[in-house]
């Protein structure tokens, strides 16, 4: 088996689009998938699953990239796109393995370097990096999963010992799901209240802190006071030690505290250079934005492995007589496996491109001097990587579950990787954010222009601020993309009377959508709030589908000029053409889907309604030639193919 | 923990609907479920999970309904509808379980009872039923598994020693993923193409026919020339020993043959009463319907499971601040939380009543004197079993995958039974016929009215019969039901001007979407075969998404008027009520999803398409209230809440 697939030119131009500025990082880890064939397994206990991942994590070190996530003053190497592109790439391997390394390094280490301060660094950033400081990232309870403000878990500062003391005072306040708490790690990054006060005043909450806490001793066992239990088998993700931790008055020194943001003084006095709890809260979140970035980027390469092994698949298998001609037809012939398979494959281009974008953005952050930086474009960036979790996961997990299906009984077999995969990716969808919760965030973003009191108001306050704002609504448009609005100048403002094959005209119908559904809802909302009998919940509750579906639109408007402004930069007319049908299909796909709404509110007519549906069968049949080339730029390892209903002569023969 | 549900009147009015005739037969699976908590495991080895299986099939057999489903005559109780129930029930508890039922007493049973005549009655019915004799059903193939008449295991009669010689001539011809063949089943029901001439003949291909092979001895090693292999792990049904066989040239005697349609003379005659091959082979397969009809149950049944417990989940668990109370709210009356849920439950009540509704009819056809049955009745029966058979598992599936979204991390923890529903439940869209096969199958029931050259028509041919056919097409309306025929005289022919509430209209709306579609995909096939230069493929392919549209709008269509009926037979007042509001909410939930096509066509204005969308939310908010007893009127025992998110004090608490 040679390492790499054989490609020609096309299949290697668009793979350089694919694999964007860190290409050479994904060929370090497709290699590494490569040689130590790290792909996910079935029939392992949890026992040996988990030790393998270990094994596996270890092999990984001196690749350079669990380093490169860390600044070089802290003892990184500074290179934040390489370090998320690196674990992305796992996503075409084991996602086991990948949540493992995205935990250690991204979650654990990531609270480390960006709450942290010097003392942490020195004390922590080697060991995390190879591998002698196994951490773990304890912020979800059992209680509360989404609603991170309202943690439980306390952590009382004590001035007559200069010690926090970690508590669990309610029997939701258990920390749960935490990858590595049942096994590997030694410490945690715990989230929880702290409580202190300044000599002579009564001690209060100050909101949600991060703290580190030993809670495994070297021969593994629990601390004092530390209870860790294990999650067990899970939906997926076996290698993944999932598990709960309880404290019970556990002490740990005030030095502990990550104190970036806010310190404790040795008398309990607190401190901190942002003085509103709200922004300082969001803030500290805000900087952990890279385990979102990462988890959208890895679901998406997951999502393109599966969709890889079903068009292979396709490609191959035959069924039923061919009309009017000898022999079987094969699956990709037919037009329902087209139809199920290709507007994937194109949305799947589409959300690559746009990923690539956010972790650039993310690197151009992370790895400037934090003095420079315009909180706004980090809160920019929020928004437009929870936008992208979303998607990219939605989208994995419908791409795998569609492969599956697609493969038959064949998909069926773990030994084929896909139920495999669609066990593992399962998950994406709820953790680093559940994807209904972010969809509203990026709502809330596209309802308002960015005002400091907004992100973090709870629903009533919310509703309140959005009613006030909407009085006098004048929908702050994000300055557009240079290209973009070049393309928007260049078509008809009505968008019925431009060519819907012209990016152009697909930009201002998503567009539209977008402003449509935002001034609607606020409109809603203002209605609701000057009806006094309106009571805020019944506001809440009245619009949240309609605040959803504001999300969902500015996810997709956002990835189409993502894809668009990419396209525009490739050179070969090739593989601009074919790109450009695959951004056509992705378009027809998405107005198709949402077409009772583009025609309820008159944005499509009625035949142009028609001539969709038409365009997803012709830009299929257009793209069929293309599948392989397609899905060989995803540059899938080969090894990745090396499966019974790929290669065994039952199946080929 | 009591065996029973508390439950209202209300709950128990419902659940007497949703259990229909066979309630009595539910009530002992259910005991049992609860009684040895058959409920799906984690963490056995599958040596662990199939010795399991037995044993709990072992108890099953004296609670009678393993001898239902086979005649008096031929050694059972003849109580096909109460086989299929109890079966069907075991979907409430571990579906490993029931593929293992199934597969015995249904499918290899169903082939010995409907295929077999007295000798194999004789020779097997008694040991089926209470285990002696351990079956699997041998029918697909790697290289087919839809396509059944292109099977290439061949059976060839030997005229000198009588037999018949089994054999495995291609890779592809290796019988593939059948349940019991990987370690259980001693003997299958093998389905091959038979070979045989008259004396003098050249012996010749007499087309798919079902024979009964020893495959293993008595310690459970395989017979001389036959080779069984282990398919392994799977996305699920780890309690399912699937596996592989091969023949290589395998004798059997000559009254191994189910004989039912066609023998085999000793000196090679082949003699069948039915003359075409097409009929025959059809009239085979036919009588297989029981396992697809289960196959629907039981998905059906796995997907209430599922609601159960995301809508007790949501009904118990907290999150975010409620606007303007205090205190936090329940998941369940978050919008978005209830449309992701209700409109599900409301499908669940409305294919429930459907499926009930095939049950009874696939009683009485097979529990009638086979002389007396009308072949046209068979036949709408298969039509409405694969109808309801694809509708009832896509629907499970997306329930189920909906239910563990909707529990956050919790429903990822297998403990939470979640995620072993969701592997369990993903080869239901696959087995006894692919849905995407089915749903064709279907849509060309519904382009015409049967006619015995069709069925067995390969693409070409059929198109070219339903080309000929839409010349003068009248489209055959099926004989409706009195109670929907009143409905509709009761309505105004123009649904938009009866009300959307009015089941009337409702019927209207899903009928002429059904007719529509129907009447423009024949249009559509003639205009392209009267076009000369298009090629039959062409004119397949570019007409199969219309085709499988047909199909689904059929299958609605007919889920809708059985609903109809059953609510009107509802006599207490509440309950029928209470079960408009679900009807209501099934049917705009369908709308809604397909308001695309309705806007497009103009079956639908903007005005009403609008109020559709507010409809749903509404009948949302009317049902919130009941939607405790409505999943309990599901009937799932109650030990299968007995997980850590229900009533352990760290989700509760």
């Amino acid at each position: 088996m040679t390492a790499e697939i054989t490609a020609n030119a096309l299949t290697l131009q668009l793979r350089s689009v694919l694999d964007g500025r860190w290409g050479p990082t994904r060929d370090v880890v497709r290699r590494q998938i490569t040689e130590q064939r790290l792909l996910p397994q079935t029939g392992l206990t949890l026992d040996e699953y988990r030790t393998r991942m270990l094994g596996q994590m270890k092999d990984m070190v001196p690749l350079g990239f669990p380093a490169s996530g860390f600044r070089p003053e802290h003892g990184g190497t500074g290179d934040v796109g390489s370090a998320v592109t690196a674990i992305e790439t796992l996503g075409y391997g084991d996602l086991s393995l990948m949540v493992k390394a995205g935990v250690q390094w991204g979650l654990f280490g990531g609270a480390v370097e960006n709450l942290g301060t010097q003392a942490h660094h020195d004390q922590y950033v080697k060991g995390l990096i190879d591998l002698d400081v196994l951490g773990c990232f304890a912020m979800t309870e059992t209680g509360h999963g989404s609603n991170v403000q309202q943690l439980e878990t306390t952590a009382t500062y004590l001035p007559d010992s200069g010690e926090f003391e970690i508590h669990s005072p309610t029997p939701g306040s258990r920390k749960d799901y935490i990858g590595g708490a049942a096994e590997h790690a030694r410490y945690a990054a715990v989230f929880a209240q702290l409580v202190t006060g300044a000599p002579g005043e009564e001690a209060a909450s100050r909101g949600v802190h991060c703290f580190v806490v030993p809670i495994r001793d070297e021969n593994g066992d629990d601390l004092p006071g530390v209870t860790t239990s294990d999650c067990g088998y899970k939906g997926g993700l076996p290698g993944v030690d999932n598990g709960r931790i309880l404290f019970d008055r556990v002490r740990i020194p005030r030095a502990n505290l990550l104190n970036r943001y806010a310190d404790v003084a040795e008398d309990g006095t607190y401190s901190s250079p942002i003085e509103s709890d709200n922004r300082r809260f969001f803030t500290m979140l805000g900087t952990l934005v890279r385990g979102r970035v990462t988890v959208g980027a890895s679901a998406g390469a997951a999502g393109r492995f599966g969709l890889a092994l079903a068009v292979r698949y396709a490609l191959q298998r035959r069924q039923f007589q061919a009309p009017g001609g000898d022999g079987e037809l094969l699956l990709l012939d037919y037009r329902t496996h087209q139809r199920r398979l290709l507007p994937l494959v194109a949305r799947a281009y589409a959300f690559a491109v746009a990923q690539n974008e956010v972790t650039a953005e993310l690197h151009e952050l992370q790895t400037a001097d934090p003095a420079t930086v315009d909180p706004k474009d980090l809160r920019q960036l929020e928004t437009k990587a929870a936008a992208i979790k979303a998607g990219h996961t939605a989208l994995a997990q419908t791409a795998i579950s569609e492969a599956r299906e697609a493969c038959g009984g064949a998909g069926y077999m773990s030994e084929n990787l896909l139920p495999l995969l669609r066990g593992d990716i399962d998950v994406f969808t709820t953790f680093e954010g559940d994807n209904l919760v972010l969809t509203q965030l990026v709502a809330k973003e596209a309802l308002t222009s960015y005002a400091d009191d907004v992100q973090g108001l709870d629903a009533a306050g919310w509703v309140r601020f959005v009613a006030n704002m909407a009085k006098s609504i004048a929908l702050e448009k994000t300055a557009a993309r240079q290209v973009v609005q070049t393309l928007l100048d260049d078509s008809d403002e009505d968008p019925e009377n431009s060519a819907l094959t012209h990016p152009g005209t697909q930009l201002r119908l998503l567009r539209n959508r977008e402003e449509h559904l935002t001034r609607t809802a606020a409109a809603r909302m203002r209605r609701a709030q000057d009806d006094d009998d309106a009571e805020a919940l019944e506001v809440f509750t009245d619009t949240q589908d309609h605040l959803i579906k504001v999300g969902e639109a500015h996810i997709e408007r956002i990835v189409l000029e993502s894809f668009v402004e990419v396209i525009g930069r490739v050179e070969d007319r090739e593989t601009r053409d074919v790109l450009k049908k695959v951004r056509n299909l992705f378009v027809y796909s998405l107005l198709e889907e949402d077409l009772g709404w583009f025609l309820m509110h008159r944005h499509v007519s009625v035949e142009r309604a028609k001539a969709i549906r038409r365009g997803v069968n012709e830009l299929c049949g257009d793209l069929r030639p293309h599948a392989r080339e397609l899905i060989d730029a995803f540059g899938v390892p080969e090894v990745c193919f090396d499966i019974p209903m790929l290669t065994d002569e039952h199946f080929t023969g």
